[in-house]
């Protein structure tokens, strides 16, 4: 039996049963899943995790507590906080043995990748990560081009330093980061297999190892 | 010059001016500096990070963010939020190549450590970290006997897993977790310098790597 609300019109409960709705999140899911690409790392993680092939975790976003509610007979209710600023990336966990720390990263642009997407504070901390043997890198969505990588910390931190000099850009082009960086293609399980071009990035690092340049 | 309230009485703006105070609080230091053990795991991970041993950062509450207010020309404030129950343990990081993961806890007890100190979601995380080759671990402290220890979290979960049967017990003895356990001793640069005790934790499983039992 149909249901109807007090000015008369029709209660839809279901997608289904929504003529007009149906096709727009069709079209929406085709594109990206109507997701984030956080959102998408995160369900890709939890299926990682599922299949005991990865743990990884994004961080909860740091909160300074002011104030907090204890209300009788309910949860605890924070009443004043403020945002802080993160220490470090937003991602990490541990993959056959290996520490991963990762950022998440888009652009509307189709030729390069905009440098001003990163904190000072993010590069540091990879760079801290890096020295302790980590494997970071930055996962960059090119949202017009649907284009998805793997982009190693290394070079990433030498165009951040560069940035300010004569030879230095504000951005990495796209060129470089489909040299340097390793191609992700959307799947279906999980969403964003980034753990296959995460384990090139690891056999390229395996593979250099003892190979150092100026001494 | 003094300044007065308005009902006379001295402020004193710092603990020097204040003769009751400053006893108490240098009484306090000399036990275990007044901080807490998450505090001292802190200072001891900033002192890591400062002098590139190590990079282990405490991972922020997770908050459910219910409502937020953007007041014009001022940081934006969260007037409704949730505590989350966390699905990790409190500290991951990187030292050496290796992934650290661990919780840290505090008893009063003398003679042995509650299991009921650890929540089964944090069982659940150490168990999928140990089988991507993470290394897993707990800080305890005795707070009365003064005395900390790394315990590893294989004999962890294997006392958590038979807690309910015959042989099973509620809690791990004083005396297997210093026979399993690596102890630490409180220093001063750092504060809690654990890193000695995973040191050896990790030469210990990297002496019995590929020692399988029962099969």
């Amino acid at each position: 039996m149909p249901f109807h609300y007090p000015n008369g019109k029709l209660y839809l409960n279901d997608a289904k049963d929504n003529p007009k709705k149906q096709p727009k999140n069709q079209e929406v899911r085709f594109d990206n899943r109507g997701m984030s690409l956080e959102e998408e790392i995160n369900e890709s993680n939890r299926y990682y995790l599922a299949h005991d092939i990865a743990v990884v975790y994004k961080k909860p976003l740091p909160i300074q507590i002011v104030k907090v509610d204890y209300p009788k007979r309910s949860a605890a209710v924070i009443k004043e906080a403020y945002f802080r600023k993160p220490s470090t990336t937003d991602y990490n966990g541990v993959y056959k043995g290996y520490y991963l720390d990762f950022e998440a990263k888009e652009t509307k642009n189709k030729a390069s990748f905009p440098l001003k997407n990163f904190h000072q504070h993010q590069i540091e901390h990879m760079r801290h990560c890096l020295r302790q043997d980590g494997i970071c890198f930055v996962i960059i969505r090119f949202v017009s081009l649907k284009r998805l990588f793997v982009y190693p910390a290394t070079p990433l931190i030498r165009a951040w330093d560069t940035q300010e000099t004569v030879q230095g850009r504000k951005s990495i082009p796209l060129k470089t980061i489909e040299t340097e960086g390793f191609e992700i293609h959307y799947a279906l399980n999980p969403l964003i297999p980034y753990l296959s071009a995460v384990e090139q990035l690891i056999h390229y690092l395996e593979s250099r190892k003892g190979v150092h340049y100026g001494n």
